[in-house]
Parts: C-alpha cells; sequence; structure tokens
C-alpha cells in the first residue's frame, strides 16, 4: 500500500470544496469540446497515463553562482528529497518517477529502492555528475572529463558512468543521462576536433557497458559552464554521437539548452524523423539556461513542443520518450514549483491533444496558412484545467495542488526536523 | 593572353610609388617572422595559390526590403557583370573564378565561358533560385519549392536545378550550391517531418543527376525570408541532408546563416571531422543575415575560421573548400567592398598560417588556456599586409587594389555607357 | 450612415449560425469569472471600446528582400485599402482608425477624409517616409535622412514630414509617427555623437511645427535597414528624443524592434512610469523585426505587454496609447490576417483585464512569487474568445469574422476588378 | 619607497633577453607610423600614462553555479589579494589601482591603505555587495536589496552602501560602484514600476551621503542572477537613474551586460554625449556575462569601444572614465589572464590613438564608407605590441610579463604559504 505523506484527510477537505465547481466546469467544457468533435473522457484517459519525472536535486533551492539564498526545511539527504518527491506525486499524480544524480544522491542502493517504493515511487534515468569535483576525487575535471586531453582523466569520468549504470541497475531505472559540461574558455585552448575524438572513445566505452535494455540519453547546451566552446554545444553534435554509437543512444532536448531565437520544436522533430528523440528535461527560460518552471514564460513554445510529441506518438505507437523536469528553484518552495510545472507540462500534453489534426492537414496541404495555425491556437487557449484536475481527483490526487499542500503545512512541518542551511544542499541544474 | 580593363599603366604607376616602402615592409616583417621561425617567402608562396570566387550578384547594389539606392555604372546584364569581376581579379589576382546565380545570369553558355576566358576567369558553382519566381513561370515559389506541398512545384524545381547542372557542364563549372528559402511563418503552417521528406526526396532526384565529378553544395540558413521555420534551419539538417545523399553531397557554410553567439568555427570543424564540409559563403554581420563585408565587423571570428582550415590542410592535403564572397553592398562600391573582402579573406588565410602549431599542440595538452589562447592572438595582431601585397604585386596585381581602383575612374567611366537604374538590378543575397 | 461593404445579410447568415452556441458560451464563462469576482458584462463594456489602428500598407501583401509573392486582388491605391481597411473594420468592429504613409498613400486629403467617412473610419497617425527614395525626389536618402551629413537632405527630410502633418490636419489626425532607417553599415562610417546631433536637430524642427493638439511619436528599432548602426536604436535613445524635445514627444514600442531575449513588457513600464509611452505597433516575431501576426508566436509575451498597459490605465485614466498593428503579410491574404490580429491584441487586453489586481499585489508585497505568476497565468489561460464575439455581435459585427470574410468571397470579387500585379503595392513594413 | 614583490633581478634578466629585438622593432615600426605622418613616442607617452584598475576578487580563481575549481595559491584575504595585485602592477605598469569589493575585503582601513601604499597602489571605487547574503546578516537580499517591497531590507542594503562610502574615505577612493541584483524571476512576481520606485529612492538616500568629490557609478545588467526581470536591465533604465539623481551620478558600461548583438559602442557614444558616462568593466564574452579575459573573443569591439574613448577625449579633456577589469577567471591562474588583459585594454587605447581622425571625418562627410572604415581597420590592424613594451620597460616593468612571471616561479613560492582551498575564495564576479 502507497504511504501518505500529507494527510489524506487534508486532501479531501480542500478537494471537497471544490469538487461541486469542478464537474461543473467539466461537464461545459465537455459541451464546447463536443461541439468541436472531442470526446473529453478520453483526453482526461490520456493526461491520466501521462507522468514526468521529478529530478532529486530539484527539491532543494537552487541558485546562482553570485549567491544561493536557502528556503527553510531543505532536504538533508536522498531520503528527505525522496519525501518531498512523494509530496509532488501526492497531489499531482503526474510524477510517478524520480530522477537521481550521482554522487549527490549516492547510499545503499537498496535503502534507496526501498524508500521509494513506500510512496510507489520509480526510478527514471541516472545521471552522472562528471562537472564538478567530488570529495576525494583523484584526478580533477577542471579541464574536462570524458573529452580531457588527460587518459587518467578520461578514464576515471568513464568509470564514474558506469558506477551510476551499476547503481541504476539495482534500483530498477533503464537508462543513463549523460551531461558534461566539457568545452573551454578561450579561443585555442583545446582543438575542438582532438576534443571531440576523445568524446566518442569515451561514449562508445559507456555504451559499450551499456545493459541491453537500456538507453543512454546524451544531452547538448550551448555554454555554460564552458564559455567559448562546448563539446557537445547543439543538436547537430548530438546526432553525431547517438548515430555513431547505435541504437540504445539517443538524445536528450533540454528546452534551455539552446541559441537565442532557435527554434525548438522543429529540432524535436528532426530527432524524432530521424530516430534519435530520446526525452526531454523541461523548463523555462528567457535569457540562457535560467532553469525557470515549465510554462512560465513561454507557455505556447511549451504547446509547440508538444504538438510535435502528439503528431509523433500518432505515427508511431511504440514513441516513448523520457520526460524531466530539470529547473532551478531560486526564490520560490521547490516542492511548489515542481508541482504547478508537472501540471503545466500535462496542460500542454492536454492541449496539443486538441488539436484537430485531420482539418490541420488539410490546411497544410492547401497552403491555407491562417486556418493551420488557428488550429493550433484554438487547442491552446482552451482551458483544459478541468481535465486535469478532475484526472488528479480521479487518482488520488488534489484538485488544487498549491492550495492543498499549503493547507498541508507541509514546509513548516519538516523546517522544525531539518536544520537551517547555510548555501544549501542541491540547487544545481 | 588575358585582357586587362585597368589600363596596365595605371596600375603600374600606382605600384610604383608604393613599391619601395612595401619591399622595406616586407622585409622588417620577414624579419621580425624569422625570430618566430617563420619563412615569409612560404608563407607568401601560400597566400598566393589562394583565392576566393566572386558572385556574379555581388557586384551590383544591394537592398532590403524596405529600399535599394541603386550605384552609378550598374551592371546591366552578366557580360556587364563578368567585366566588374575581371577588374577586381586583375587588382587582387585573389578572385580567379564567378560564380553565377540562374536565372538571373541566364544566357548562351558559349558565350559566357568565351567573356569570362578573355579575362581568364573560371566559373564556381553554379546556384540555382528557387527562392524567388521567375518572368513566366508557371509554378509560384510563394509556399515552397524544394519541399512544397504541390507536386508540380517540387518537379518545377527539381528541373530548374538540373538545368543549372546542364549550364554549368557548359562552362566548365564543376558544382552545384543549393540554398531554397522555404519554410513557413506560422506556427503550424507546414508539418516539419512531411516538408523535410519532400525536400530529402528532390534533393535526392538533383543528386541523381548530378556528373560524377561534381559536388553538390547545400546551404543552411536560420531565417529568412521564412520568418518561423526554415526547412533547411542549421547545420544538423545540413548534415543529415549530406550524410543522406552521398559523397558528393557536402555543407556549405555562410557566416551570417546562424542563431545569435554561435560558434561557427566548431562548426566548421565538426563538418570537416565527419567528411561533410563543402565551403563557404563569406561575410559579416552584427544581428541577422547582413551581409557585410567580410571581416568588417568581427575580424577575429573570420581568423577563427581560418584557423581551423588550416588546422584540417595541415592533417589533410586533399581538402580544398570551394571559397564565396556572398556580400550585399548597399552603401558602397560593390568592386571596391569585393576588393577589399577578398583580401581580408586572404589576410585570415595568411594570419592563420602564422599559428605555431607544436607550441599550440603542447599548450592544448598540458591545459596551458593562456599560452594557447596567445598563439592565436599572437598570430593574428601580426600586420600581414606586405605579405598579401607583394603576392598581389608579383602577379600582377595592385599593391593597393582601391588606391589603383580610384586612380582608374572606372566607375565614372561605365557609368557613362551604363544608364542609371530605378531599384537597379542584383542586390539581393 | 455607414456603408457595409460584405453584405450585411451575409454576417447575418452566418451570425445566426453560431449565436445560440456564443450565448451558451458566455452564460457559462460569465458563471465561472463570477465565482473568481468579475463581472464579465463590466469586461465586454471595456472589450468593445477597444480599438486598434490599421495601417494602410497593411492590406498589401509583404516580401522580403529575397522576392515578394503578390496575393489575388490586392488593392491597387489608397482608395481600394481604404476598402479592405473597412471590411476589417466592419467584421471585427475592432479598428476604427487607418494610418496613412506618405507618398504611398498620397491623394487628395478632401478626397481621402470622404472615402473613410463613408464607413465611418478615422484616420489615426501619420506616417512619414525617409527610408526610401521617392520618385523625383532631390536628395537621395542612401546615406541618411533626418540625421545626414548633408544639410539638403535633411532639410529636404524635414520639409517632408511637415508636409505629413498638413495632410494629417485635413483629414483629422492628430499625430505623427517617425520611423527611418538612418545608420551605417560599417564600423566608422558615421560618427554616432555627429549623427544624433543632427537627427535631433532636425527633430526639434519638426517638433517646432506640430499643432498644439498633436502628438509626434518616435519609433526605435535595433537594426534593419542599417546592419552595424542605427541611430534610434532602442528605447534609450528614444527616450532622449522624446525627453530633449518635449511634453508632445513620445515613445512608439514596435514588438519586433528589440535585441534577442529583451524584456519588452519592462521597457513599456519604464516609459510610462517617465511619462513617454506613446503607443504601438503591435506584430510579432520569433528572430528579427518578422512582422508575422501579432500574437502568433509568442501569445504570452503579447499578454505581458497589455498586462503592464492595463496596470497603467489603473493608475492613470488619461493614458490613451496609440494601437496600430504593423505586420507584413507574406503569405495569408493580409485582410484576414489583420482580422484575426486585431482580434488577438483585444484578446490579450481583455486577458489582462482578468487579473485579480489585488491578489496579485499582495503576493507581490508577501515575495510569493508563485502565487503573483498563477494569477498572471490563470488570467492568461482564461478562454475569452465569448467575449470577444459577443461584442462584435452587438456591434455588429461577425461573430466569426474569417468564416464570414470566406463566406463572403470578397478576394474573388476584388480580384475581377484589380488587376493582377508583378512583385505589387505596399508590402513594405 | 615601492617594494618589489618579483625580484628586480628577474625582471631584468628577461627584459635583457628581449630588448635588442625590442628596440629594433619599435625602430621599424615608428618608420612606418611615421610614414603615415604619426610620431611614435607620442603615442608611447599616452599609452604610458593609461591604467585600468585591478578588482580584488579578480586574483581568485572564478566559477560557475555548477563548480568551481580552485587554483594553487589562492589568496587567503585582502591583504594576499593586495600582493597579488602588486605582482600584476609591477609587471605591467599599467595597474596602478585595486577596487575593493566589501564585505568581501572588509578589514581595518588604515591597514588596508598601509598594504596598498607599500606597493604603491591606490584604490579605486568601492564596490557594495547586496546581491547576497553576508554571515549574521538580519534582513536577506533573496528577494532584492535596494528595490526590494520590504523597507527594513532596503534601509540595510542603503547603510551597506554608506558603510562603503565610508570605508572609501579612509583609504582614498573617490568613488562608489553600485551593482545589484534584484529583479524576479516570474512575470507578475514585482510590479515593474514599484520595484523602480524603491529602487530610485534608495539610491536617492545613498546619493544624499555622497562626499562632494565623489563619483557614484550605476551599473546595468540585462540578467542574472535574476532571469525575468533585472530592475536595472539596460543603459536607457542607467541612464534615467543618474539623470534623476545629479551630477555625481554616472553609468558604468560592462562589456558583457548586454542584450545578444547590441551595439556597445553606441552605448558608449550616447552616453557621453549626453554627459553620464561614468566608466567601465572590461572583459569579453561570447553568450552572455561570460567574464572571459578582456579582449580575447571579439578584440574589434574592444577596440571599437576605445575608438569611441578617444573620440570623446579628443572632444573634451575633462574626460576621465574610470577603467576597471571584471573577470572571471575559471581555468587560468589569475595574475597571468589579469597581466595580459590589462595589456589587452591598453593595445586598444594605443590602437585607437592611431586613427587618422581627419581623414576618418573627411571619409564620413563624403559618404565614403570604405574609407572610413579602413581607417579603424587599419588602426587596428597595426601591432602596437612594441609600444607597449617599451612603456613597461621604461616605466620599470617586464617587456613581456607573461614570461617574466613565470619565470619568476611566484604562484609555487605562495602556494607553499597558502594553503590548498576547497571551492575556494573570491570568484564571484
Amino acid at each position: 500500500m502507497t504511504e501518505h505523506i500529507i494527510d489524506p484527510s487534508i486532501v479531501a477537505a480542500d478537494n471537497t470544496r471544490r469538487e461541486a465547481d469542478l464537474r461543473r466546469d467539466y461537464e461545459t467544457l465537455g459541451e464546447r469540446l463536443d461541439r468541436r468533435g472531442i470526446a473529453i473522457d478520453a483526453i482526461k484517459a490520456r493526461v491520466a497515463k501521462f507522468s514526468v519525472a521529478v529530478p532529486s536535486w530539484g527539491v532543494g533551492t537552487g541558485g546562482t553562482r553570485f549567491a544561493k539564498f536557502p528556503g527553510k526545511g531543505e532536504p538533508r539527504d536522498i531520503f528527505d528529497k525522496i519525501e518531498d518527491c512523494a509530496v509532488i506525486a501526492q497531489l499531482t499524480q503526474a510524477t510517478k518517477t524520480i530522477s537521481l544524480h550521482i554522487p549527490w544522491d549516492k547510499a545503499d542502493p537498496n535503502r534507496l529502492k526501498q524508500a521509494a517504493s513506500r510512496f510507489n515511487l520509480g526510478f527514471d534515468a541516472m545521471n552522472s555528475n562528471t562537472f564538478s569535483d567530488a570529495k576525494g576525487q583523484i584526478q580533477s575535471y577542471k579541464f574536462g572529463s570524458l573529452s580531457a586531453y588527460d587518459k587518467a582523466t578520461r578514464d576515471q569520468a568513464i568509470e564514474h558512468n558506469l558506477e551510476c549504470i551499476e547503481i541504476g541497475k539495482t534500483i530498477g531505472s533503464k537508462a543513463l543521462t549523460i551531461w558534461i559540461g566539457d568545452g573551454s574558455n578561450f579561443p585555442g585552448q583545446v582543438n575542438f576536433a582532438d576534443q571531440f575524438a576523445n568524446y566518442l572513445e569515451s561514449a562508445k566505452a559507456i555504451y559499450a557497458a551499456l545493459p541491453d535494455d537500456w538507453k543512454v540519453y546524451f544531452e547538448h547546451k550551448m555554454y555554460e559552464p564552458a564559455f567559448y566552446s562546448t563539446v557537445v554545444q547543439d543538436w547537430g553534435t548530438n546526432y553525431i554521437i547517438a548515430k555513431e554509437l547505435g541504437d540504445k543512444a539517443l538524445c536528450l532536448v533540454d528546452l534551455g539548452h539552446h541559441a537565442p531565437n532557435v527554434n525548438i520544436e522543429m529540432i524535436v522533430s528532426r530527432l524524432a524523423q530521424f530516430g534519435k528523440l530520446g526525452g526531454f528535461h523541461f523548463n523555462d527560460s528567457k535569457y540562457g539556461d535560467d532553469d525557470l518552471d515549465a510554462g512560465s514564460v513561454d507557455p505556447y513554445r511549451l504547446f509547440l513542443v508538444f504538438n510535435e510529441l502528439v503528431d509523433i506518438e500518432n505515427r508511431d505507437a511504440s514513441f516513448h520518450p523520457a520526460h524531466m523536469l530539470d529547473q532551478s528553484h531560486n526564490v520560490t518552495d521547490p516542492i511548489e514549483s515542481l508541482m504547478l510545472s508537472a501540471s503545466d507540462v500535462q496542460r500542454s500534453y492536454a492541449q496539443a491533444l486538441l488539436v484537430d489534426r485531420a482539418t490541420l492537414k488539410a490546411a497544410q496541404t492547401d497552403n491555407d496558412a491562417l486556418t493551420a495555425t488557428q488550429q493550433l491556437r484554438h487547442a491552446f487557449r482552451t482551458d483544459v484545467e478541468p481535465i486535469l484536475a478532475l484526472a488528479r481527483l480521479e487518482a488520488g490526487g488534489a484538485i488544487d495542488p498549491l492550495a492543498t499542500y499549503r493547507a498541508s503545512a507541509y514546509r513548516a512541518k519538516v523546517a522544525e526536523v531539518r536544520p537551517a542551511v547555510e548555501g544549501g544542499s542541491g540547487g544545481i541544474v
């Protein structure tokens, strides 16, 4: 039986106050959708199956190179983090898995598994870390890890990834995500070709150790922490890596890792068309890799990404990308941000399901750009909140996760047992 | 015998005034390079062999969507353009070929060949045009060409490319460059996957007709004229195209076709490393595809591109990328801009040849970022003008092409026979 | 009595089919808003008063420097354009004025006034044009206009603006909008300080001729048509101009004229706080000054701008910014795009009116970022279409302007009397 | 007498090996400049007077939010930092002052003054810090400082700035630099107008306490650490602040704090033209506020900034902007980076002095863009290293500061007495 961290009576109390209005809104929305030829229950059923992973580090307060301002009741270790993730899952019913970061979350794998299973949580992709030095580490990653000029450093970085796979095997993960900060800060600091050759060699060594039923996701990023060049700088390089390695190697798209103005939904389409779209790190951004809450700055962009995903799903039933939130919560309670972000990701999915694809295709074929784009806008401006809320209610979650969470006073309670931190744990995204 | 448009006595007169100073500067530069272990004559020899193609449309005045302000004595047709190109070649001795754009330059191929050979000029890559409608064309390219939903339109666009190949065969070209504006202005206007599938199918049809000793260059561009999505939007898509087609298909890099902040020299390296770097369209830009004179806004970026090219040359003697200027001359005399741009491209090449690659490699291997980057800066800040100027002089060109050109009063002379235009020819880049 | 171009029976026929559903949707939306403490009729009343000007040049097909692909039945002159604008006004009831561009729209002012008054249309700001050369013009603007080094050129540009004021006086306009392309394409081409001093001197001369009840709006733009520097490049320079000139000088914000990633809504706030916000040119963009349909790429950004405008309105009842659409319709029927854009601008205004400003302020004061941002999101995701549609219906417009317009076959009808163009009129934005 | 940290005999030894070549190069450069009508000694004299401040925090290793990789022998406190700065000053003779950051550098002011005067170093602008929480601070700056909604927080931030002025008075500083991170991470989190009103009120309180012979410099930045909006986001807002406060308030330009593609040299010109240019934080960047070494990525941009500065100097002899390096040295020895950066800033100044301003002005007036831009390029491509090196030699510095520094083994020596750090001091830029 699934344990509940938030007292179910608190959830029920808030739900009770809202249920009648919700059912009324669901009914009138259903009526409007019905006129458009859409069965609201079918949409709800697909939404109910949707899940996005929560990264363990996301429940800690994030910061910048200038400062980190810790919040109250910050998780002290991975077990506190799992509890915070369980709260998110309980109230949203949309986050069924956790994604770990090694060595930050290193602990006895069996204990990890047990801790998660109490809350019926699974483990998503494992994340290795060779972008910072762990305590006691022999070689430093100051000048690179998987692509470093120094072979001992590369070997250590490969070894670390193999360890992540081993931990993952025990806890039931089926994928490894590799993001590194390797690059350079000065023209000439590295030779691009040599550095990438080193990278590919290391990646192949990791790939060779990957279990048959695993995937490995490569994540590109334009810049930061390297400020002149980055070894896996864009989807082009990412595609080459996945292609050179083999079928288990796929590309992961983080919405904040692109050059200004880039059309991200088009990259999503290209990678899928050539069989290399692995999944997403969802967040939002205005300037660089700002790691803001998904959908908080440009919600239409998030919708357009899901418009592609639904199109791909419709063409290929076997398409199951890995979805994860990857955000830095610098000024909000991370649990609150993650709940609402999970909901906003789900919202985009629901809206994308409303697109009338037959009309869209006809308009495209007829070069009727206005009708085509109106199909998307019409779907996007439909307020699907009643669908999401009813799906939550039916699964045992909260109609209004934020209100219920605040009513539960969870943060104040854990703050009593979790000592205040200076500079705080987690927060690196 | 090569005909000369500018009276050789004018060239000689200006050269005579400058030669002594030039030889003195060449000598003291040689002395300084000698101290760095570099033989100046060897650099000069490599520079002398360097050539960059001039695009026929570049000798007309360019404009924007807001206005075009014609210059005096604009070329009336391709034969006037060839004469303007001959002036550039005569004075700079660095532009041995012309690149044609069909249908703008359509004429009897044999006459074209003859016109160019008078000035000992060859023909570089052929450029097809399916981004605007030619007079009398049956299908419009308003909604796309090679990737259009409409099959008749795609077929017409393929046909046009085949025609370009045919013309090219007669005049001695060995390559076709394909750049199209296909894309969309609204989310949803096109289905990305379908549009790209259409594009690939069309590209394959053209590839099938390519002679064995030809190359086809694909050119990507982030945006413009399409403002929401572009079918060949970046090097990732370009790489996929070249890979899907075969060995004769290569990627062409235009320096102004990238997202803001993108590290272009790294794209150059990646494409070369995977055998798909075909060549360049040189220009400079500050905002978008501004098509400013090469090296006029960020000369170090141009140098860093050549730093990669020299590195590739050193690794692979068979590497011979196609170099072309592709600029829009809105406020200058196009001949003047093209002469100086050819010279600035050559300058970057010469400077890149000065990099001490053994020291660079040692610094890279030692993670000595500062020494590494200083090797590049040292090469870049060397004023190689005496090398370029002496190479020109020795080949029969002008020590100071701009001064000689102005002394010749060429523009005023052609203005007498070429009537003023309203809105003018050419100018589209 | 207002003449109607679209047969009112066609409008009525389409409305009749939709009215019952609309009233039902308006009622259930009213119910939901009522729960949030919002009276739907009050919102409708404010929406009904909202108007955005249509630019005369917007009804022609736009293009790029690469090509323009004309549409069917393009307007031949300003009188055709006024008729097209009348169609937009009739169906949307949201575009009560037209904005003219001189010399493109030059005609007998009294005839202009009469033509517009047939349709009960007024004239918004006059737009001068010194970014291209008119036929027969003595001085060319190739090297600048109001800021040119050449005094005769500056004087001619000033004179042109004075003429625009004169025409405007006759037709009932109360404002002049000045946007120029002056700048430079090369570092060093102009001295920034001298050029700006020239600009200010010219602007003062125009200002001196401005009637007391007029405003002059200055429009900044980062780049294009000048590609290295632009004399009024950003809101900082624009603010200085407006400040140096006086109370009748205000800044105009075009949504596409900013650097990548810039927070435009913040500029709106700053200009308003210091009394210098004059109005807007609405459109949307993904890359540069793409002039796409307002709200088509980033609808939340448009909402955030209106969120500021409603906040300013609430603080200052005398605040009446000038709203205009400024778009380039390259692939759609311009009338269709303008109708939907007017509607999307109105939509953003309606959504911004829904923000619970008391709750927002409390959340801001409490540093409760999540609650604050949710107030905006909640308003934004409310589908206010029933409010817009009922406001249209009540004012005599169409519930669904696009459907009604297509049913009317207006374009096909005018295509019969308006000959096809090559390259077409208008289209410059 | 000035103490020397690097044994003068080491400096002399390296200089001796290089002096003959240097004098030879200076002589031949002088000859070339003479032909251009430039007296090399006059240039050297102006270069010798040029100084750029070193920020105390710059001598520590920098990092990113992901990691910081400490270097060897990192300074432990401000007194170690002063010694490192003294090394830079000794070898480059181009960094005569240090800029302190409070509270990082807090110490007995008299002891600070004494420590610096040993090396004949002065103190540049004082830097306050309200972008992170100091230990034991009562109010947190998590939600803002000078612009916070909470008055007690604003008062504390004002108080801190007043304390910085007090310390500065004792040590001989004459300016305060204010940069804050205040802004927001979510649309709606703050009300832009209220936040800026708070900011202005706080700034006025600080201004009121400023001694008559002091300046206060305000620094704008587009984003980071706030990722949706920043209270002093651009030069427009900065200008308003300086204007609202009074004559002692000026704007400071950090080269990395702008939107992508922005023309920074134009901002420099505008601020100077309206009397509000206070000074610079020099660094270079490719993506965001990368804080790379000045001139390492785009040296021509740095030159173009100095081209403006020399132009302003020539117009106004009283113009004395405050120059400071502000960089983050993540992969290099900070002393090495700062020495070469000081030299690159100086180089840009020297090159800008070579511009033939009479010819430039004539070309501008004649709309001869090509000649104008060639004046700048010609100056820029002149290798002025012999001028810089001889100026250093004559002032007692090193011909080749990097070689001399390495020969001195300074870093290894201090590493012996300065214990290794985990995560390290400083590094925040």
